[in-house]
């Protein structure tokens, strides 16, 4: 593992950062309905994919490596830290690849799975549209029968990353779309696959009309696509396509997580050097008083401002990689209970993670563009270029607000608050943390919480709605307090910097969010 | 005054507003040493500065109107939320004119003040330097006595807004530099003015070198200035440059607020005018149960966030307009007791309506942003724009870091806060602010932290550094609660809306930051 990690950092490092900058400046380009990616960005991905790194977690019988699905969290953080836009592009394939690996029959699996597992080929979500974007269920792409198991689809899709591009010789797009006389709303939505080529070599009738003009993502093409009776096949069963969709949108969620976590380590790198190399007034404590002036990082509030997001970066690696574990043993392990357990933390941790951090990422990241004063705000360091990429991750793939209604609506009341506080019990059997007493103080409030949760009356439960982003940004935190434990006690010099500005300057706002949740309740 | 507000709206409306999106798509465009603006902008501001608007506030005397400088703020605030980079150009005229005013003599004044007060020549503020810039004691560009009364300039000027354009005849710059033999520091700095043109009709020697490419603001050129041994005259008293250039600096800063306050109110009506037209999922409270989706804006967690920056704008408004009042009260009324109670406001209200508007411009923008969802991250709306351009305010005119150590360090500790003790105890007397138990329970923890503070052991005043922000938004809030009590009781719309939004969801952050202020004196 430590050699393929270390491939990965020298692959990283020497083909896919350097295009970063030329990506968000040249950008994606649309002529006539063909895109060209930025110079530079197809024969990265043409060497990153014959290297075999899309196939990293792919099962070994669709050509994969069947590496654990961690050493996979960890390329595409480092690669989302270095290079965003180009590394949309394979991010979507791991979970196209376990989409159609449990829900495609035998004859589109052997078509399509190969070419998905080794990333020959890239595959897009094709979801929103012009009138539905968060609202699933009111989409109106159509699919209807045609010859054989063929569909006929026709519709629009809106802000599809990577519908079209000059990377591969092909592309996948998993297309939600209504059946005839399918039910109304979320129930009646099918999921089919239709490739930019047909297998007899001919185009499909899928144009794309535009792509976006964005706050950033430059390199990355967000497609308008136009299904002009394109053809296509069913992905499972009929009306079942948002399960279907939900394996990969699942999959799609933790890579925004990793997205923020890794882009907000590249913010907090470059405004550490910085910091290091800029000098201006006097610090409280002097470094050299022959010096007319400190650098800044001697300054408590810089020295804040990167404490906090090293804590952030640090305890959210810590999460997500533990989530990938957890993401194994919930295939892989014999005992069922603990498949169950290892479910329930990944259910649980998704929606956290991918707001909790995107958020953080985005406020982080402008912390750290603050480190460079007016030379944060131009393009030279790279770092408002950070600040732009990153917002998007609070959007895509359910905005913020919807995974926090996630956690409280579907993850929190309705089994009363049980699958919560088993995890938490878990964490709570953890030595670190239960020798950390601020730690289990809150810990206990949340649990305290979490019991008045489930036994909310219908009003309370109607004044709960505008503070779901404080109970997620409670659980968030509750959980960071965990991680924060476990590394102050295996590293010395961490938990005197960054595990100190958590205590001091995070976890404080565990106890806030709580009482935000709390008052809410004591109002209805 | 009403009238001239009326025609104000409609300049704005009509002249200016239009010009923003093509002044971020377009951009200032630097070619061989000269800037050209974006279209429009030159035929706006001759517009502008030939109907009157720049002299509004200015003196008779000088072919001012004498209006209140309130009148200019709101003018000023809405320039900015209709087009932040064209008003850029005007912005730094008012302080300029104070600056000569105060400071210049009566030749130079007869030279510029009435061109500035007309707006017919704009002017700029030189204090930035590569190596310099929150630390201006760090500035390296000389001046050497010359002919007569003038003086030779050499050195580089950084981030000068407008500091080369087709907009004016003439550009007024006002220059921090050396002479030989200046005491090192900030204690050795001269303020100079140097033109564009000289007034025996030739090109003063000063070059602009390039434009900054930014993450906003296109319409704004910022500008690298090499003053090549360029002839400039001197502006108060040899090694007083700070002090007669913080006159200058103080509007500005309090203009920087207006930015943030206007910008902040534009993305609200963005996002609100938005919310009331795009409809997805069912609201909990649904509003036409025979629509398959709700309005977002019944969406309670779109509601808080709407009606949050609704508090934080109307708020920021009062003690915006308050501030402005008192500077004219400062300036003209009869009883210098009355006078310097209207300055301590001002000296206090200034860093704070800076630092604590633009940080929630900024974060209240990227809110309203997320209400579109993709859309908001796309340019079609406007919204991400006015989240790039609004960045810079956290920036330029000192740092919100230095705002918040200006604000603890030089106007809180030094009199042992009896400047702001008295302020806020004037504040209690307002009777619909004393009729507010949860405010005045607030503003009573921040009267004893005050004097925690000036009580505070050396080791205590170190330990504050890393919290001056948090002091800084404790007393932001603090004043807010003041400004929403007297809002509250002259509308009741006001009050069930944004008025109960603010008691809910920003006022308990006043605890939050006493808090961060109260446990580092305790730690320490």
């Amino acid at each position: 593992m430590r050699q393929v990690l270390h491939e990965a950092a020298t692959f990283v490092h020497a083909v896919v950062a350097p295009l970063n900058r030329v990506g968000d400046e040249v950008g994606a380009r649309w002529r006539d309905g063909a895109v060209t990616m930025p110079p530079g960005f197809a024969d990265a991905y043409r060497a990153f994919w014959q290297a075999g790194w899309p196939a990293l977690a792919a099962a070994p019988e669709h050509g994969g490596q069947g590496l654990p699905v961690a050493l996979s969290f960890v390329l595409y953080e480092w690669l989302s830290a270095a290079n965003h836009a180009w590394t949309m592009a394979p991010g979507l394939l791991h979970g196209a690849y376990e989409c159609l690996a449990h829900h495609g029959d035998a004859a589109l699996q052997a078509r399509y799975l190969p070419k998905l597992a080794s990333g020959e080929w890239l595959a897009t979500m094709c979801l929103t549209e012009p009138h539905a974007g968060s609202d699933l269920g009111l989409l109106r792409t159509r699919a209807t029968p045609c010859d054989g198991d063929t569909y006929r689809i026709e519709g629009t899709k809106l802000f599809i990353s990577g519908g079209e591009h000059d990377l591969t010789d092909n592309i996948v797009h998993l297309v939600l779309a209504r059946l005839p006389n399918a039910p109304a709303g979320a129930k009646g939505l099918t999921l089919l696959l239709a490739p930019k080529w047909l297998p007899d070599g001919q185009r499909n009738a899928i144009v794309c009309e535009r792509i976006e003009d964005k706050m950033g993502l430059h390199g990355s093409p967000t497609c308008v696509l136009r299904f002009d009776g394109a053809t296509g096949w069913l992905v499972g069963q009929p009306h079942q396509g948002l399960a279907a969709m939900f394996v990969m949108m699942n999959a799609a969620r933790l890579h925004v997580a990793l997205q923020g976590i890794g882009l907000l380590d590249a913010a907090w790198q470059k405004a550490h050097d910085y910091a290091q190399q800029r000098q201006q007034m006097r610090a409280p404590r002097r470094r050299d008083p022959t010096q007319a002036a400190d650098p800044i990082i001697d300054h408590p509030a810089v020295q804040r401002l990167l404490d906090t997001q090293r804590a952030w970066v640090d305890t959210g690696r810590v999460l997500a990689y533990h989530t990938a574990l957890q993401l194994d043993v919930a295939h892989h392990h014999p005992d069922p209970a603990v498949r169950r357990a290892a479910h329930t933390w990944c259910a649980l941790a998704t929606p956290v993670l991918k707001a909790a951090w995107t958020e953080q990422a985005f406020h982080g990241a402008s912390d750290c563009l603050q480190v460079f004063g007016g030379h944060g705000y131009v393009r030279e360091w790279g770092i408002e270029q950070i600040v732009r990429d990153v917002r998007v991750t609070m959007i895509y793939e359910g905005t913020n607000e919807i995974q926090a209604q996630d956690l409280l609506l579907r993850k929190t009341l309705p089994d009363g608050g049980a699958a919560l506080r088993a995890l938490l019990e878990g964490l709570r059997g953890d030595p670190q943390a239960a020798a950390t007493p601020a730690w289990l103080d809150g810990c206990q409030r949340l649990l305290e919480l979490l019991g008045a949760l489930a036994a909310a009356s219908e009003a309370q439960r109607l004044a709960l709605y505008p503070v779901a982003g404080d109970w997620l940004r409670a659980v968030a935190i509750t959980l960071m307090g965990w991680a924060r434990a476990r590394l102050g006690a295996t590293d010395a010099t961490w938990d005197a910097g960054a595990g100190a500005a958590f205590d001091r300057w995070v976890w404080p706002q565990q106890g806030w969010h709580c009482q935000m949740v709390e008052q809410a309740l004591a109002r209805a």
